[in-house]
């Protein structure tokens, strides 16, 4: 909804004005915003709240003026037969505007999109696109009162492209419309990844469908899967069944379903990056083939997380006859160009204590254990590129004597892709996109492949190829994951597409929210399971201060939720309070941006809404406590519901003594900062996400 | 949750009451209850409330006293390996338990489950169950303080048997527990079945699996799959591609597909039977195969709903090669003994315009178009049975000449099972099992394949092999779906599994209620799409005021959406409010329920509770008018919303006029009775469930 989505007051009062007062005014506004937003987009300055819900915002648009207005006699056409890629993205297209709108279209769209007198929609390309990095994704689009146009050189333009008009979509009193404006699009880096890990929890196939819809609903464009760790190999191999046999608890993809996946990711302009994770991180291997690893097994699969010893064995020929027919079949089942070997987090205490691999590393003046590594990366290579793979690893298969036509991921800092880049490799940034630590929209937002300040020169900026978000699947489960992946990568999708002068957070955090709602079209279920966990720990749908209490915590930041004395494992329930909370409280957002506006405005009404707020999460804990008695499972969020009884409590008497101008003692503030500071620790591995909100209060009474 | 989910006050508070004086009441009210309702169950006399959510209510049952308490150290035990049936049941088992209680189990129940010193509850059966009818599904199920035995003659009553332990996790203060009891059950009927229509609106992979689990979880096992119908053919067919190719528009199962599924409720004790639907409801064949068709093509797929006029051409010997060769591969593909074959709605329109066909019959003495379908059926029934299969068929398949080894399921009434009972067929009923008719689960809960004043003989009765759900799908979506199967279909589980005198209506209601809230954990979406269909409809999350429109407003009975205006096909959204509305609204029968209380009681707490729930539904228009003036889609329920705020307006005044026992105007009756039957008509496709509660206050006045 391009009008009233606003969080910003003046603007949806301007669209209601200008509703209320008939079309022409809109015009007027519309050009007024096309001057102020879009105009400075072209120009690269930072954008400022608009009405629009675009995410990527593009490069380049131009509001025109008027609109064209959808009805039920709306068509779209192009020179394409059913089956073809875009045919079906024009379907689905068009599936979801009927949805969207309740309107029922003439057209059969599912039998023909041929260009006809009642095509409103004009879709044209120039040529197939290929699935491969620097292929053009470029598009335009037109719309004007009559039709609309869009263009572009390749079918993945398209794709791009009928997802922003989707964005586009707005609606008044009259009806639904979309606003006439020229825009031109095309992302800034090429890779722009979602790793998808379902190995330390199996994510079935409908996981994957689903959230490769909502990639593509933010242009996101490489699946990056990691299909084998410690806890589980997740591929049918037809040359070595025993791998996923033993290996997957019955949890693993067949070649068939992984088949109907690259279709799909193919059908939404997507590539699929498989990775096998080697030398380390291979427990799950070693079930079937303990030959093949360094020490003697016999092996399980893991249960527990984190750098485990099992590794393979560089040094016998036999490991890499293994890979190589392994590495045969699955070079086949993937038909991406690119194929990643992981290579990170290798414990090289299987190495040093087996003497028949020292003896090795001597004879062949291999001087230690990273080196090793690096021998293995170099016969691995070879194997690859025999059929015609290009590798990728992580940071660490980066050592002398690795050749250049391999690119590098890097996890473990911005530093670690400046030296990968000025040796010349290419590279893809992961650091600072690890969602799986929960941090905020924010964070990652503003984390850039190339920052402003960035050394490297423009010559090896063009090494850079992207980046991508990492959903590393310790603590998430298929009940979980779309909730911990959906919203925020949106905001690294942008990040990777837009131009790096889009930076405008509170812009960000408006949009966000907007499209947050509309890719649940796509089936992902990141807002919709939170009150179905709540309804289960309570087995009742009396849920209310639950969901007070869940809309301001947060699960623990970083990987403390592994040392909070729970011993996670891959059996242990994800179905906690814990889980059940969004990984970011817009919420508690939202309460910060207010206590920050009430501090300078000292507004009254203000105020009263603080008040409101506090109130309420003052009042909750009585109603939790009733409605949890018996839900042992929540006992251990009691402390939490009182944290945020007492702090509120406190917030409500500062907030009085602001209003009334009253002084306060030197002991009464301590002791509120020192509520604080108690509530500041985590609770059942949640945190409170109002505190930060609060203490601007307590600090504003402190000066 | 044993004790509190009882709506029940009296329940509840002995609850609350035995849990704070400790263990020892608890247990002498188990006895207590155990006497009253147990005894009652295996007596056969009718249910009272319980706190017990059981569903399918066990046949047998006696509480011993005591609870087995719940704790980390929970291990299972069977004697079977990784893989087996039971083995991933007891995982499964496992990870919901954990899931609900939040305990981190110790046991590694993905690995071993063999039985040893710290095995809790121990799993025994005596061989494999047969996916066929007639199988035993019977469980014994102990619960001691220290131990739980399920026992079964196979492994398919294990299964059933881990559905109801689940069923009867309880809790208090102190933790979660099963309360000790001995329990013996088995099916009335073994045939229980739901249908799924594929062909209507195609319904993905992960549709099926999800219900399947959830079909499980109330001891269904028959999924009936319609296959194709004019609409949509959706099976791959390696013999024939061109039906899937050209029949399906892309939306068909593959075979590895359909294996999988086929899989997964082997793993749940579910059979698979499919349903290819035969002479009649075959458009989606003739768009490949125009051929066998009765009137010449060509044929493209069918848009619109109803009976077409497509029909096989049953007097060409091609006809008959055809099917052969294309049952032959689907009865190798299906590998359940039974077979449907349709037959239902055959339109003779072609039959009888074609010379040729006419012909054929006179040559052959057949009389008329049924007796030519029945010549159909003959020869399809030789074909089956090459392939050693049983046909079943609808209603209409009954003709004189039919051979006895048939079963003939009933959708026109339950004289039609009857009759063909007493011809000698074995029949299922599924006449007042049409969920797609947005019954209520009342009507369908009471009726009963041998009703209490059934005509059959004992002898004959052994011939109701059961009944079946029926998910026609000409208006619902992979994303409605859900919504209308569940919880509604757990009743009719309870009327086909649990002996014929369990029919307590409110008792039924209450468990429903909890019921539908665990079958969420099967990954059912029935509760949990409402909020985001909502959200979709305002492309906001401000949807309180839709909230409570949707709560009290049902879809229109029957099939009389098709009449309204709106011109369903295929492609028609299935995302307007009517459709985010559950096919019953549980809080209008709690109202009318409260009326009922109030009108006898007279109760000022009641009458405070009437009103409260009046103001809400008064004040809610306008606030939905603010929520939704940017959202044309909803200009259609305005009215229904401002029918809900004037009938709950006049509801209040009736309200005040019988507390302040005022005489009240004839006009004014006149005129407020006006107003609820002009608040009866549909609109937008939906009716207020709200208004049988409010016809019984006005009737009170009028006595």
């Amino acid at each position: 909804m391009l009008i009233r989505k606003s969080d910003n007051n003046k603007v949806s009062l301007a669209g209601h004005y200008t509703l209320r007062v008939g079309i022409r005014p809109l015009l007027l506004f519309f050009v007024i915003i096309a001057f102020f937003y879009f105009h400075l987009t072209a120009a690269g300055e930072e954008l400022k709240s608009t009405s629009f819900n675009l995410m990527p915002w593009p490069v380049k648009a131009e509001i025109t003026g008027g609109q064209f207005r959808l009805a039920e006699n709306f068509y779209l056409g192009g020179e394409v037969k059913p089956g073809h890629r875009v045919f079906r993205a024009g379907t689905r297209f068009m599936s979801r505007l009927a949805g969207r709108t309740g309107l029922f279209f003439e057209q059969d769209y599912l039998a023909a999109q041929e260009i006809s007198n009642s095509t409103k929609l004009f879709y044209y390309f120039e040529r197939p696109g290929q699935l491969v990095p620097g292929e053009d994704e470029s598009y335009q689009l037109e719309i004007y009162p009559g039709k609309i146009e869009l263009k572009a050189k390749t079918d993945l333009g398209l794709l791009r492209g009928f997802e922003t008009l989707l964005q586009l979509l707005s609606a008044d009193e009259q009806g639904y419309f979309f606003p006439c404006l020229r825009l031109e699009d095309f992302p800034r880096f090429t890779w722009r990844g979602l790793l998808i890990d379902s190995s330390r929890h199996f994510m079935p196939v409908e996981v994957i469908k689903r959230n490769l819809l909502a990639m593509s609903a933010v242009k996101l464009n490489v699946l990056h899967w990691h299909l084998s760790d410690d806890q589980g190999f997740r591929v049918e191999s037809k040359v070595f069944p025993r791998l996923h046999q033993l290996g997957s608890d019955g949890c693993y993809y067949s070649q068939a379903e992984i088949k109907e996946i690259i279709q799909l990711a193919s059908e939404l302009g997507i590539r699929v990056v498989p990775e096998f994770d080697l030398p380390g991180h291979s427990t799950s291997w070693f079930v079937a083939y303990p030959e093949y690893a360094s020490a003697p097994g016999p092996y399980q699969i893991e249960r527990k997380f984190g750098v485990m010893l099992p590794v393979f064995n560089p040094t016998l020929e036999k490991t890499y006859k293994f890979l190589d027919r392994f590495l045969k079949e699955m070079t086949a089942l993937f038909p991406d160009p690119y194929f990643h070997l992981g290579g990170d987090e290798v414990d090289p205490k299987h190495w040093k204590e087996n003497p028949e691999i020292q003896k090795f590393m001597k004879k062949n003046n291999i001087p230690d254990e990273p080196a090793l590594q690096a021998y293995f990366n170099r016969r691995l290579l070879k194997i690859l590129a025999k059929y015609q793979k290009k590798m990728v690893g992580w940071d660490e298969i980066y050592q002398p004597g690795l050749p250049q036509d391999v690119v590098i991921q890097s996890w473990r800092g911005q530093q670690a892709l400046v030296d990968a880049v000025r040796k010349g490799y290419q590279c893809l940034l992961s650091n600072g996109y690890y969602i799986d630590l929960m941090g905020s929209a924010e964070k990652h937002y503003l984390n850039d492949p190339i920052p402003i300040d960035s050394p490297l020169t423009a010559e090896e900026r063009k090494l850079v190829l992207g980046g991508e978000a990492t959903m590393w699947a310790e603590l998430v489960s298929a009940e979980t994951v779309d909730s911990r992946i959906w919203p925020r990568t949106a905001v690294i999708a942008e990040r990777l597409w837009s131009p790096p002068e889009i930076r405008d957070v509170d812009d960000m955090y408006r949009r966000l929210k907007a499209v947050s709602l509309t890719l649940e079209e796509n089936g992902v279920n990141h807002l919709k399971n939170q009150l179905m966990m709540l309804r289960r720990l309570v087995q009742s749908d009396q849920i209310k201060s639950l969901e007070v209490l869940a809309a301001v915590s947060e699960p623990i930041k970083g990987y403390s939720r592994h040392s909070q004395g729970k011993p996670y494992s891959s059996l242990a329930p994800l179905t906690r309070f814990v889980d059940a909370c969004y990984s970011e409280s817009f919420q508690a957002r939202d309460f910060k941006r207010l206590i920050e506006k009430f501090i300078s405005s000292r507004d009254r009404r203000q105020a009263e809404e603080i008040k409101s707020k506090l109130q309420l999460w003052q009042a909750n804990h009585q109603e939790l406590v009733a409605a949890a008695t018996f839900s042992p499972v929540l006992k251990e969020i009691m402390p939490l519901s009182e944290n945020l009884a007492s702090v509120s409590r406190a917030g409500l008497e500062a907030l009085k003594l602001i209003m009334n101008g009253q002084r306060f003692d030197q002991t009464w503030l301590q002791a509120k900062q020192k509520l604080l500071e108690e509530a500041r620790k985590p609770v059942a591995e949640c945190e409170l996400a109002v505190l930060p909100g609060l203490e601007l209060l307590f600090n504003y009474l402190k000066k």
